[in-house]
């Protein structure tokens, strides 16, 4: 059927068409059935009606579809039915508890990455794809195919380093300093971090506050080969597909484990990692509430990398309250190059990040790795390295953290009793700092002065709220108000470990090889 | 925000409001996000945003929605933000792995029953609520929640049979028979039936063409006093949840076995079953292609039944090609008619029959039920029987199978060459006879005239279309010239079975009585 094109703001990722009620019944089509459009380059649509008499003998598309189309606003356009996509059959099977091989995950992940399944289409897939119903074999087809997507980067040099954090620790800025770190040992560590998704700041939102954090592969590979690591942000270069799946969880709210597992190690795959450290944070916020559920990732990931060739290392980490004291872009940052400049810091962050880079440096063959790294930051080294990487990212090389400056606009919260730091609510200090404007206004965030243990008398101030605006800091009051970030208690709290690190899970080949020296 | 309310025919069983883009963003909403509507009844709908400028101030609304709020077009609403559906955490937690109890699966069955989830999130439910990821506890849960969401029926007396068939296979004509039988020996049997589906028939159908089969629960508990048995229409009145479900499905074909599962059973608590059989077919276009299959199937089948204390007894039986002769409403009720008259008739519809009524009346405590099923039917006592629930059910008492004419316009298809009748294509069939307009068209429908392993000589007519227009006649020969319903093959195929029941799989309970036994 020929039908007159009409540019419509359809709020949608998904190929979808309006069409008119009886335009469809001479079609033969009904609402989720699939067209194909002719004219400018075919595109397989998924339909809905609806009998607004404005759109009869037209097709409203969205304005994505109509650049992927080659079609513009009164264009006219031939029409028809087109049969499910084959991918549609491998997903059923999924559904049904069967198991797909590479031929069908391909095919499933090549339809969602050109767009020919809906939303719905691949959230069923996502659904069906859990823990119970999938294998590492079939994850390791998963992350290969997503991996296919994109681009990926042979950086001509063996090993490559990489650590990736599942996340759930506010403040958590460790990322340049455990890179430049590694880096400084000449070893290459092409780290590509994220911007925020639900957080107050995600590693790439505070480093954009000092350098330029979007790279392309060629960039990428100039950077490494002239600073050995980067502190990047992963876009839509590698494994494309994965942003897609994301969306269309995003409206459950869900990130299942074996997607969650594929999306990560297909970027690894795309930049190809030798070796990788996971970070897995525990506590009640995060993916992992209890030891037993991290070990269990832990050997999930230890078995995909076998599969896909990546050596992989776990660290299973505190993450009963934020990481070191500041938190949002700037903040975040400032105390990120403090700790490189050496000067005194919440010494959490210096543990967390030397244990990190120790461990990749054990990977590496060095014996104690977490001395080494306490040498490496210590002797300025990786203070060096860094400034080499912010000017290879085109940034000031001679950067100072007192070159980053907070909003202006603060507010203190005081003690209202005398005691200690009991308890220490995550999601509220992300409340807060988001409400005061962060990651987008990348001065505002908050500043903690007081950390779980510590004894605190009344009216000490206990946190700090950074705003750029006045009205920004009194949305942040509110939300401060009405939750409860901090508990001060009688008692000090009695289980606060000193080491960040709780349990270190070697990779297979790892644990063969210290049973080999025993 | 206030909108004015405008109908709007959007097809969608799912509450979506189509809202203006810059309306749902002064409103803080987006696609997917939920509001509350005030002005009528209140109620929770899901977001839809597109830029029609005929949208703006307005909130567009699917007819369906409108009753349901008692609002009309023109009314003035206030719309508001409102959080998600305290099920979806539900949903989440079965997408990662988790176990569901008994009050998380209600609050999903509510939330779909009462129209507050959207067709995606039924579909992430169905989808992570598979084989591998559920068990039998949970689909208890689900059948209860599932059997809660409509009207029960206490049938006063114990025990209640009925039997159940996963269909897949053309022409089943049995259910009047075997219920007359069961009845037949004093025993009470609810036996309610679908229409077709994605077949030519169901038993709904046909029964439809001689009585009524719409019956209230009153009218079903009226007719069981009188007759001990009814061929009804299984209607919304019984866990109505499972028809909106069944929705959510289709668009992706799929009906995974946990939900198929507590679907069935669902409608037999609603009725108060505790002897329940279910048949089994075993073949290609079945759900269950292969016996390991069917017996795992089974053995879960009994599992429920014995959490829902329903004793359940399974047959697997042969669908590798029609039961009996006729398909399609007129012409099965004919052939199922003539069986009760003891009239010549396809053996296998006998055998099927009586091997279904045999097993209901053994799980009553009688030793040869196959036998006594037969001699009931031959006595003409079940065709009495069938007479009386016709009756009782508003049919003509004194209905003879000539009484049923069907369609005028036929056609026969001759065989090309001698030998014999080497396959028969089930879906082929079910398209010439969906093609000739069943089961709209009550009259059309084919005859089969040779089966599986006859003779044939060339010219011999293989089967007969019916229908009730010369147009419909022409389209259905044109399917059937498009396909490969029958194949003649020089040498007859060796592997038919002489009975239609391949493997009985005994209930546990009967199973431990046949141990205690010997």
């Amino acid at each position: 059927m020929k039908l007159r094109v009409r540019a419509a703001d359809i709020e949608t990722p998904e190929p979808i068409v309006l069409l008119h009620t009886e335009d469809a019944l001479q079609m033969g089509v009904g609402t989720t059935d699939r067209v194909r459009i002719e004219g400018g380059k075919p595109a397989v649509c998924i339909v809905t009606t609806a009998d607004f008499p404005e759109l009869r003998g037209r097709i409203a598309m969205p304005h994505s579809l109509l650049v992927r189309c080659s079609l513009t606003d009164g264009d006219e356009a031939e029409v028809h039915y087109s049969a499910l996509p084959g991918s549609i059959r491998s997903i059923r099977k999924k559904i049904n508890g069967g198991r797909l091989d590479a031929e069908e995950m391909d095919s499933i992940v090549w339809d969602i990455h050109h767009g020919n399944l809906s939303e719905k289409e691949i959230l069923a897939f996502v659904s069906a794809f859990n823990i119970n119903n999938s294998d590492i074999a079939e994850v390791a087809f998963l992350t290969r195919s997503m991996a296919s997507t994109g681009q990926t980067v042979d950086l001509l040099t063996r090993p490559v380093f990489d650590f990736h954090s599942l996340g759930g620790v506010p403040g958590n800025k460790i990322t340049p300093i455990v890179v430049s770190i590694v880096a400084s040992e000449g070893l290459v560590i092409p780290k590509l971090s994220s911007r925020a998704v639900s957080s107050a700041c995600g590693t790439a939102d505070f480093v954009d506050t000092f350098c330029e954090v979007e790279m392309d592969s060629g960039s990428l590979v100039k950077a490494i080969s002239r600073a050995g690591g980067v502190f990047a942000c992963g876009n839509e270069d590698y494994a494309p597909v994965g942003s897609t799946i994301i969306k269309a969880e995003r409206p459950m709210g869900i990130d299942p484990r074996p997607m969650m597992m594929a999306s990560i190690m297909s970027k690894k795959v795309a930049v190809g990692t030798t070796h990788l450290l996971v970070d897995i944070p525990l506590g009640r916020t995060t993916k992992t509430p209890d030891i037993q559920s991290a070990r269990d990732f832990a050997r999930d990931m230890r078995e995909l990398g076998s599969i896909l060739g990546i050596h992989v290392e776990c660290a299973v980490t505190r993450a009963d309250q934020p990481l070191g004291r500041a938190m949002g872009p700037i903040l975040e940052a400032k105390e990120c190059i403090e700790v490189l400049e050496g000067k005194d810091s919440d010494s959490a962050v210096v543990d967390k990040a030397c244990s990190m880079a120790g461990i990749i440096l054990e990977m590496a063959g060095e014996t104690d790795g977490r001395a080494r790294a306490k040498e490496i930051l210590r002797s300025g080294r990786a203070r060096e390295k860094f400034l080499q990487i912010v000017k290879v990212q085109g940034g000031n090389p001679e950067l100072k953290s007192e070159d980053l400056k907070p909003g202006r606009f603060t507010k203190d919260v005081h003690a209202k009793k005398s005691g200690f730091v009991g308890t220490i609510d995550n999601p509220s200090f992300v409340a807060i700092a988001k409400a005061a404007g962060a990651p987008e206004d990348a001065e505002s965030g908050l500043e903690l002065f007081r950390k779980l243990g510590d004894p605190v008398r009344e009216g000490d101030v206990l946190f700090r709220i950074y705003a750029g605006s006045k009205v920004k800091l009194e949305r942040a009051m509110e939300s401060a108000r009405s939750r409860r970030p901090m508990a001060v208690t009688e008692e000090s709290p009695l289980d606060i470990p000193d080491r960040i690190v709780i349990e270190r899970i070697p990779s297979k080949e790892m644990l063969d090889l210290i049973r080999f020296r025993n």
